[in-house]
């Protein structure tokens, strides 16, 4: 969204009375952020990351805000939302809904090393058996029926070829069921600008405003097919070994999800081609800037059909 | 406490399997600590500090590692426990009960600059506000009972003009009553060594384990009565009127509350001197070295007798 909100010192010097976090230092926007503003906040206590929500509601964020507070507080790296004296993580700053999070000393890669994709895995997998014992469900907005919803959006603007590919793969994944998977809480958006490295180390997961309950394997499927996505579009095997040797350290997959992997990593890439399709072809006002390239996602669809499974 | 529980690698990276913090790379024994035994504990996601309670029970635990929780949530400076994937912050190590909270990059002080105390008084104000929102309950067993009946026990062993002295200030501390003050979270023990200070900047409270619910303004005093105090035993009118300042930047007293400063200042010196007089005279076993000077807080109470209020 290029429609940023904007907020002056005086209206955020006010807001931050509401927290513990003392008086304000600097107000500084952030670049980047594609559905929300975001600024890093300083105050005499610390440094914080201000997000304010362009399409969330107030109403929604709970689930997210403490899905990240309860993961925080398992040791899983991610920002931690900060409480007011309310004790709500969220309020209405400049009439939208906003939270403060922990700001994390980190930045994300644009070409990781096995390290870092072996890091990833384990975090990852920290994430799923942390997120187990969190209260609150979501169901995934963007799982199956989405995605075949959206292809019958996009068909009529494709070419002829392309459309067949999509069509042929979302009959592919509709014969497919996962209800037999293991499931829990997951991040649904673990791609390279989502976590913030610190070296070799996770800083942290950010960007929590997608994570659901889903099938576990498929949240790592998204993870490898970004991580491990080399730049001419094919998956690097080694990376993809590593980041997935990183994940089974913590939790192994069972004998069913090796079974189910390569079906889950074209699942994976269907769910990101439909929707930058969307984007492309109906996008939301104010987002034309950061429309990104569905055919990434339709390669790598078509890669995984000649081979996907010797990762495992 | 002198008797130190110690814990091998191998023990305790099986325990560390409870935890999503990854894999053991340090354990490094920390010497302060006069009640519990303390750890530095690095892993492959960071630094955290082990507490292996020697006095305390599991089931004693919840209230003081929940309100650590709650207060970092908030914003509060201080170490944030980690929970395990039972999603509890303690449990047995070495068949004692253990935990791990974040560490915290400072040091204690010994001569704190004004600027350090006005941080502290701001902190200490944070931290009453947002406890008002924290559920549980915990009543403070060294009160006005409590140092009653251990004045009566040390009376035999002291000389007749201390004993004199202490049995006036239990006397007419009984004559006063703090019932109508704003009562809350309060640390209790907010003493220069149970705060890590980074440059001017408060790094973090530690040691809550004489937190519980009582009158704040007795927080306020015990806090006074360490960070103001001078070497030679008296207090430093300008450190004072700075923690002050700073605490009544976040919260301003009551006019009741102003009313109540001098008998409370003389009330938090006394429980020290009690406490200080017990362990002096019926020290607990493994304790010895570490007994404190009781006379400090004996001319403290004296030296309030005379004047007192002249800070607020």
């Amino acid at each position: 969204m290029s429609v940023y909100t904007t907020v002056d010192n005086d209206t955020l010097a006010q807001w931050l009375e509401r927290y513990a976090l003392g008086e304000l230092v600097e107000l500084k926007g952030i670049a980047a952020g594609i559905t929300n503003t975001n600024y890093f906040v300083t105050t005499t206590h610390g440094r914080y990351v201000l997000t304010i929500f362009e399409v969330l509601k107030l109403d929604e964020l709970p689930y997210y805000l403490e899905l990240m507070s309860h993961l925080a507080r398992h040791g899983v790296a991610c920002p931690a939302p900060i409480a007011d004296h309310t004790d709500n993580f969220a309020s209405l700053l400049a009439g939208k809904p906003a939270c403060l999070v922990t700001c994390l000393p980190g930045s994300d890669v644009e070409a990781p090393n096995a390290a870092q994709c072996r890091a990833v895995g384990e975090m990852q997998a920290q994430l799923h058996l942390a997120g187990a014992t969190f209260p609150r469900k979501m169901h995934n907005p963007r799982g199956p029926r989405w995605w075949s919803q959206t292809a019958a959006t996009v068909y009529p603007y494709m070419n002829e070829a392309d459309a067949a590919s999509l069509r042929a793969e979302v009959h592919f994944q509709d014969s497919h069921r996962f209800d037999h998977l293991p499931t829990g809480v997951v991040h649904a958006d673990l791609f390279k600008d989502n976590v913030l490295m610190n070296g070799d180390t996770i800083a942290g997961f950010i960007d929590f405003y997608y994570a659901c309950n889903d099938v576990l394997l498929y949240d790592v499927a998204i993870a490898v097919n970004d991580w491990a996505r080399r730049p001419d579009g094919e998956i690097d095997g080694e990376l993809a070994r590593t980041l997935l040797a990183g994940y089974q350290s913590i939790r192994p997959f069972e004998a069913e999800e090796q079974r189910g992997w390569p079906v889950m990593l074209r699942a994976a890439a269907l769910r990101f081609w439909t929707s930058r399709l969307l984007d492309l072809y109906q996008p939301q006002e104010g987002e034309l800037t950061y429309t990104k390239d569905p055919k990434v996602f339709q390669r790598l669809v078509e890669a995984h059909r000649v081979r996907s499974d010797f990762w495992l």
